[in-house]
């Protein structure tokens, strides 16, 4: 068996809507070796559910790695074990793909590269910005265009932020958070995402946290899902008063992501949790760290 | 007589639409001492115009800074020399505006700072893109939001980049420019910018210059404003033929900005001035250094 840890991500951060994405130290795991048939176990968050699949997106990505060297791959005997909790806005289909593929192509001798399994990834998921940090950790910002799939850029994230992770009992399902969004915005709104997008990448080379709080607004799609997540006003409110420097939600949410200095994490964490405790909704709180390289192999 | 030179600027820069501004070696300068009624002299570009009038920016910016603590001006001699090309996009509005402040300031004595200069330049001109880099110099990140006037970030430029101008026989009023973009745009092209825009910054932090010309693509305002630029996209064109590394319309233009390797620049100036005269427009071309300090006292 091989077994492949992949890190739980942040996309859509701040402003960089499509643009951004944060890897963090918390893990989902996919163990793997060939079989004629697929036999799928599961512990964690959605064990019952995943369990005796054959149809998940780890499979078809294990499966693309062995078509891409012209192998076919008719089943596999398939461990998870979840720690990223499911709620939403986490990338766990994101480290489902990433981990398929990395566990595949670990069985095979490793015959691609993580620029080569990110191309993969893109393919199956679409959004590169969830992706390319499962695959590469820390911080990166991922463009599309029409010549190549992606073109990425890893940037440092300021040391002095600790992340604390908001989820609450809500489901969101991606697809109604992105229809919530329309085809046209305001051009006020596009030059408000661009230059807070533009100071947020300058303050993490900086080290500027004193420019978070300002570069991590957004104006194109936080205010359209938040008719999906009663609270969420008063919940970025409370982390900011707890002493937050920068609170976003995460993905297309529910969870919702904050940056705060030393010693705040559980200030900020349980009061965002009682911001959504006042809305009658249940959530918990999580202090990770950045995972900085990407998925590895335990 | 206290004299100032101010640099052009070149805003509006790539995917930064109102939101990045670079400071070009390239000068035109203010001199000035108080009288009792205006005596307007002028040499260079616009001299013509220029002699003898009282209703210049150049002027209110004087009275502005004299204003700000608490004198009144009524006049004064007042010499400008202009070197700045006045076809548009060089931002000679914002030099006039930041020579006027920063001549004022210096003959008091300096009693306000360069960020107090910038906060009376932003009020007088509304866009600070243009005038930030006029008083910081070099390539500046400038985001306004309804809390604060203007929150500013200073970029390191690539040192690898060499800037060459085209500058067109056109007249392309800034107004008319502006009236060309729409109300709304597709979110679309609100991820295009935004995603080059955090490209763009990270790739001058970083030295990569390879990611360039895709971090220099814009969506949002220059395909609407070429229009008025007959030869616009064949003048980009020539350029990257000839190894520029990125082009953008400067400003509202209708002067083209282009970054060129070492070596380059003349090559990269022809070719661009080629292309506009294949058009049927006169064009001249100069190779430029960034300012790196913003206005100067000589």
């Amino acid at each position: 068996m091989v077994k492949v840890m992949v890190p739980a991500t942040s996309a859509n951060l701040g402003p960089g809507f499509d643009f951004l994405g944060l890897a963090l130290d918390l893990y989902n795991t996919v163990s793997f070796k060939p079989a004629d048939e697929w036999y799928v176990t599961a512990e964690g968050y959605g064990a019952e559910v995943l369990t005796g699949r054959s149809d998940l997106l780890v499979c078809k990505a294990l499966q693309r790695v062995f078509a891409e060297i012209g192998k076919e791959l008719k089943g596999g005997i398939v461990h998870l074990e979840n720690h990223i909790p499911p709620a939403g806005g986490l990338g766990t289909s994101a480290s489902a793909i990433v981990g398929g593929l990395a566990a595949a192509n670990r069985f095979l001798g490793e015959p691609l590269s993580r620029d080569e399994l990110l191309a993969l990834a893109v393919e199956i998921e679409g959004h590169p910005d969830n992706v390319a940090p499962a695959v590469f950790g820390g911080l990166v910002g991922v463009v599309k265009s029409p010549s190549q799939p992606y073109t990425y850029l890893k940037i440092p994230f300021p040391s002095a932020l600790y992340v604390v992770l908001a989820v609450p009992k809500l489901r969101v399902p991606t697809v109604e958070a992105r229809n919530l969004l329309p085809k046209e915005v305001p051009l006020t709104e596009a030059v408000f995402n661009l230059s807070r997008t533009g100071l947020l990448v300058g303050a993490c080379y900086a080290g500027r946290v004193d420019l978070f709080r300002l570069a991590m607004e957004d104006a194109l799609h936080q205010n359209r899902r938040a008719v999906l997540i009663p609270g969420f006003h008063q919940v970025v409110a409370a982390a900011y008063q707890e002493g937050a420097l920068g609170v976003a939600l995460s993905g297309s949410g529910p969870t919702i992501i904050a940056f705060a200095p030393e010693n705040r994490q559980q200030a900020v964490g349980t009061g965002m949790v009682s911001a959504f405790n006042e809305q009658g909704i249940e959530a918990q709180w999580l202090s990770v760290a950045v995972n900085h390289d990407g998925f590895r192999f335990v």
